[in-house]
């Protein structure tokens, strides 16, 4: 089959690669990026343009950094939209904003094709293994109609609204909880070592409690161990809550220790930790107490 | 073996009815409340002050609501102290600040004492069931003595470390982290029902991934299902937080979440809240956001 | 002298009428809406595009709502920059993102054209009393050039520094600063009130010592008399706090309560309350509190 | 008039020595402190407790640190309360909890006493010159009777409420409006001069519009400066802060910027500057964003 595949970078290319592996071709345009040596040979069609794509193909994933890239991809000169066939299906599984989503999937509508929103989780170690979790959002028979892609990139696939738009809410809802169980788990931890305790202990004596949490574990053995090669980044993790932010500015919306976490991620950032792992957002917390959390 | 125990309450009655069931002798006194009916018949001995308990008995166990409640029995009129043995233990399992904790444990010791502070957490259902968490402060030799105690109250015992107030240290840590997810589940639900999706859709899609947590799992389920009887109150969360801020400041660790998430108890306290289940926390993001989750 | 004018708002239209009132000829384009019955029957040339007004005029004005309005009449389709005449002066009087500023005046110079940042503060009572506040960023030439013609639409004109971008900072460091103090002022009146306080006598006791500010003055005066038309609105306020936190992103710099106010305002917005005077941030602090000031 | 007075610290012995220039008797208990050198072979009678105090004198002041020092004044050991006679005025200008405030008029009433509270603002330096702010909360008889011993001490008189708390409560939101003004200027100025304004400039064109306070010109000034001697330290505005957050949460009363504020104080005092003044509250700010205002 032929697929159209728009953003072949750390996450695409694997992606677009368990699509090939699988015998379907796939139809590109590069961005003036070159192709990946790992795609080089493939069954691999590389066109000019969105819209030369849209004309060749009636199933498209994209799979590119924030909205503004989906927007100029899909409405923006020889945009996928130019040329989209009735009857086509639009994937896009970058993870931006659920309110320009509806817009996005309403001009899609126009044109008489369909559209899913279907942002992941799992980064490249997921993208690689194929075990993404993909949230999906849009109607019941475009979701049974990706199903078979899905099933080639990822493992935990959840349709969780048949509106567009709600795959990306899923998405953001994750990042909200993940960014605010770190910072849960970095006072604790700066805090208990402060008073004198070892964290190490602490963290071991807290899991299996309430406070236990895939963060706690994974996470809070990388602050204890200050491992904070990524991993997801503090630029990245910033990118997400933004989108948190703006989304609920326009939705009405308060998410107050979103908002104080992000302001937390920029201190990471000024102080040379923005292409740390985001665990590293503990470095925030310990620079306000003047207390490395080991360090007693 | 004669076992003083101070605080008969909610937590404190069961626990001693574990030690009165494997034939301890215990020792009490009773600032003007009745015995427990489940403790009448039993094996107690009722004294007019811990004066006197520490007079009879060379292993004292604390259980009260406070710092200063536990301060009044060891250091108030016919306090402990007036009467503590050379080479008795006290042990505090009351929940209470860490910074008085090592100054308790100093007026203990200046008497040829042994203080362990033992907070536990697990609640009422943990403490009928022997199934408490103990994190535990205080040297090897006071742990050993007070682990035969230990064991017919709790199953999942820590020594954190060896200076007193450890085991106080670890106990707010773990209410840090609770609270704080407890927060993060609530900015995610309440984000991800206003802009349209089923939060029980949301929670489900994102347990098994890094969001997941005791808190999603079991608090999250409170929230969606409206379930807000107590569990563990928002009053009592209220003071464990109020201890996280108080030793933070004495110890000049910044704790910004925590300190927002004690103001939005304040919310729920004041709009008839303070008795829900902590989970109930919700409902201050829901009155910002002027949308209940679920009501779409 | 010919001038060029984008934006003809609620601001925009008084600011012009003073240029003509001088004797000077406006040249405008009118993207889809009319030309203001103010200026109808004025030396005001209407043309199609900001490229026709760059043609004819060598200093022209911009005054619209948001970064991406600049960006499109400077850089989109038929905009200034396509035929901006070598030696002429583009002045951004709206109120955008320091950063952008800084990349639009870089294009700007590129064509051999000078470019000047002048955010106002004053509403729209200042554009027609000719008493706005101006803060320019840009060099010593541009802003000696262009003074002539602040001086017919403002008081209080300061050059903060001789890089484009200045004038939006200092703009931006103003609206913290007012939002900052509505709030602080909003929790000082919901604390007292709900204690049993006069916020009236409160508020008077307070003028004068150190918490005296214009906000407490004019703004605590509202709050009490809940004379909430605007004003300045909730939303526009909430659109500068925005620039203010992604500005603040891309420095580096955490501005903890500048992001909770904003979280705050959302809950205004929440609740009916956007097109409020900003004074009205005090209901989320009120509803919070499930206490309206005043009604004890 | 004899005049008891407990607490002749930094702020206690100016207030007395007006006291005594007027020509009254001072009775005072000294607490293991000498009697201050400038209240040496005045008109100052020294008796063992505040019991003997109360024996003698009818109109008795508390200047005092904290609300357990007040508490333990009056109803201590050989407290005042012991030997309170009817109809005696007791006037607490210390600056404690308005909650527990009720709480001891109560006592004091049921010997047939007034009570006054009636902290004060203005430091040391209105203390010596007698231009303290005095914000009184009590019944108008008490206030009346007060108002000749006020006026020796203070010029800015004002009765906030008939109840007791009332001049505490005014206190206390005096003391937020302060701090959130001062973390206001703080966030506005690194964010300036961050973007590379010179925050002197930015300042300068803040004054005169609606960012105009108090605390912009005497703390803005002192930030840019660099002059951080007290004035008012940091750890007594944490102490106040508290008192603050502590009545808020038994109002139910969210302060969610005072908290934030409480949390950066911490930050200053874990960093070596608990004894600074106030204003150096800008130096978290600093910290956060790896940047010294001035330091361009």
């Amino acid at each position: 089959m032929n697929i159209g595949f728009i953003g072949l970078g750390v996450m695409g290319a694997p992606m677009a690669g368990h699509l090939l592996a699988a015998g379907h071709t796939i139809w590109t345009c590069l961005n003036n990026s070159p192709l990946p040596d790992a795609l080089d040979g493939k069954s691999v069609k590389v066109v000019a343009s969105p819209a030369e794509i849209a004309a060749a193909c009636d199933t498209i994933i994209i799979m590119v950094p924030d909205t503004s890239d989906v927007e100029r991809v899909l409405l923006g000169e020889n945009g996928l939209i130019a040329r989209l066939q009735d009857g086509a299906l639009v994937i896009d599984m970058s993870s931006i904003c659920p309110i320009a989503t509806a817009e996005l999937a309403s001009a899609v509508n126009a044109k008489g094709a369909l559209y899913l929103d279907a942002p992941v989780s799992g980064g490249e170690v997921g993208a690689k293994a194929a075990t993404l979790t993909i949230m999906v959002g849009g109607p019941e028979a475009a979701f049974e109609r990706a199903m078979p892609l899905f099933a080639l990139m990822g493992e935990n696939i959840t349709q969780i609204g048949r509106h567009n738009g709600a795959g990306q809410t899923c998405k953001i809802a994750n990042q909200i909880i993940v960014a605010l169980n770190i910072e849960a788990v970095s006072e604790a931890l700066v805090f208990a070592s402060r008073a004198g305790c070892d964290p190490a202990v602490v963290r071991k004596a807290l899991m299996g409690g309430f406070a236990s949490s895939k963060i706690l574990e994974v996470h809070g053995e990388r602050m204890i161990n200050r491992t904070f090669d990524p991993g997801f980044r503090v630029s990245l993790h910033q990118k997400d809550l933004n989108l948190a932010l703006q989304s609920g500015r326009a939705l009405g919306v308060s998410l107050p220790n979103t908002a104080t976490c992000q302001e937390l991620f920029n201190s990471c950032s000024a102080n040379g930790g923005k292409d740390d792992d985001h665990s590293g957002l503990i470095k925030a917390l310990e620079r306000l107490a003047g207390h490395e959390i080991g360090a007693t």
